[in-house]
């Protein structure tokens, strides 16, 4: 059987409750049943306050009614991609982030509603804001194709609050929160100058995520600011799995016989780790034959031997920082400027890229 | 300015569609109206067919609306501990399920709603189900303390579906998955003892966890089939980070050092990663002078130098196989008994346990 908590219980006593509710909160009798029928027009505040009143009498109506007459569903949503064959919070990126996401929400009194989607699905975001699954949303992990640029547009267009999380779209002028991908290139590229290398070899992510570009720009613009000469055939592309890391070793190791590579920067920790692994495998070793730069400082890095020079990339802060900002915007009334927060990243010195080029065999 | 788009909609033309959702559905007016207002006694499936006419008149109500007519919130519950410092998503225990969770719910239509908890909050899981804010939930990280007990017991007698992860509560019949420790314990003794170690130290997780507990009853099991004589001062706790393996350090060094030890069994492989980085800081090498066994075969033990025997845990296929029964519990119509699943385990043999006793320093 079916009923409705709110009805049931103003059944018998409806009258009584709903003259003591309106007394209460100062508003007509017609106007409490309208907001506890959730039939009719009323305003936002004066809904609030017959709610807090019909509370206060000791009258909690169950919360979905009351998401239903104050429209708020509670939830923050979080858009992830659903990788085939990729534990999504097993790759440190995501869980970062979602850590940080989910930490920031819980202290503001929301709950985190994770919403998968498919690479092939329909982008349709703006429907999760008309059926009221939840009251704003974390996009993480989206891609410049035109699907999701007109999604974004909806968003937008009907003013739903939404953030975006590593990912810009040239044009278009949306929340971001990101870190700061190309001065992490930058560091990485005086790092190994510094000590001597200078015949760079870069394994960059795909090209549809903004932030493979912008290490790619940091890191031209740091071979430009040293005068060393940029080449197109030493920049390679992996999808920023251990497995794509592993599968350019073949190319690497003929790049640092021929002598035409002495140095690696790859765009994430698992890249590096499946290139060093293969490369150890011909003998050619991180930190001795060759320096090598991972991206991210992610706790393997650590674990590796010889442990990995990294970029630390604020990950989890850059979840918090999105969840806080994109709340903050909730509770405001008056429309704000988008926000575009880039945090800043650092260098972590290891053994793989320590040794200076001269001691290197 | 609030308004029920259902209302809205309805207004208007509302004697006329009332008439034809009545006519396709098969129900009286009078019922229609029951349904669209929320308000009043249907029966679930008259209320089901009420909504599927709408549907097909072409009249597509919100989902909130939809959801608070037929009582359903279309989001899968995952209550998670909030752990300080730990960024839970970056654990693997965590991550893995999540994902498996994660994949299933998808396939079967429904979001994740991820509930966390602090270890001091008040527990009332009931209220999530009460609120319609999820039709079901999974619980990761449970701990057996009389709060949890009390929550837990409440959810059983009002019938709301759950399922616990990894965790049993002694006395009580509840829906559980789990990977099957204890065979977990009793393979990584039976490859030692092949191996010719037999002066094993075990460090194990906290006794709140039901795990921790069938981990060290296959352990005393193994070695009373061996015949080997169990040690209570060979048994350590740590926390299951890697920290805690770390700070073992020089217990397991006196232990080795002194030829009391000459293998350890680690219940999950952070800490045995932390421990074999103490010990080697001390010059004192897995493989070479100790053998160690992990637990998890999360991705670092291949990375690790020596690579990390470990006990391989299905962790994802765990996630799954609770949230697939979960949801397929959700739509029975009968009640069924609880089940309790556990899914195998088996050995991963790497180079740290791998040099037979004889040939070990």
């Amino acid at each position: 059987m079916y009923a409705c908590t709110f009805w049931r219980l103003l059944r018998g006593e409806e009258g009584l409750i709903r003259r003591k509710v309106a007394e209460l909160a100062g508003v007509s009798e017609a106007t409490v049943s309208r907001v506890l029928s959730g039939a009719g027009t009323v305003k936002d505040d004066t809904a609030k306050r017959v709610m807090d009143a019909a509370k206060q009498l000791g009258y909690v109506p169950n919360a979905l009614a009351q998401r239903f007459a104050l429209r708020k569903s509670g939830n923050l949503g979080v858009i992830l991609p659903l990788l085939p064959k990729v534990n999504l919070f097993s790759t440190f990126y995501f869980s970062e982030v979602l850590s940080g996401i989910g930490v920031t929400a819980k202290q503001r009194g929301y709950d985190l509603l994770l919403l998968f989607r498919e690479a092939d699905e329909a982008r349709d975001y703006a429907s999760l804001f008309r059926t009221q699954k939840i009251d704003g949303c974390i996009i993480l992990g989206s891609k410049d194709t035109p699907g999701e640029r007109a999604a974004l547009a909806e968003l937008k267009e009907r003013e739903h609050p939404f953030c975006l999380v590593n990912q810009r779209f040239e044009g278009e002028a949306y929340n971001t929160v990101d870190a700061d991908q190309k001065m992490g290139s930058r560091h990485a590229v005086r790092h190994l100058l510094r000590y001597g290398y200078r015949k760079i070899c870069f394994l960059n992510g795909p090209p549809e995520y903004s932030n493979s570009l912008d290490r790619l720009n940091g890191f031209q613009q740091a071979l430009a600011e040293a005068q060393v000469p940029f080449r197109e055939e030493h920049v390679l592309i992996g999808n920023y799995s251990r497995k794509s890391g592993y599968r350019q070793t073949e190319t690497v190791a003929a790049l640092i016989r021929s002598g035409e590579v002495d140095a690696v920067i790859a765009a994430n920790d698992r890249m590096a780790i499946g290139l060093m692994q293969g490369l150890k495998e011909l003998g050619i070793r991180a930190g001795e034959d060759f320096a090598l730069v991972g991206c991210d400082d992610s706790d393997v890095s650590s674990m590796m031997e010889p442990q990995l020079t990294s970029i630390r990339v604020p990950f989890y802060e850059v979840g918090c920082e999105a969840a806080s900002r994109l709340l903050d915007l909730m509770t405001e009334t008056e429309p704000s400027p988008p926000f575009e927060v880039k945090l800043p990243v650092k260098l972590i010195e290891r053994a793989s890229s320590k040794t200076t080029r001269s001691t290197a065999k």
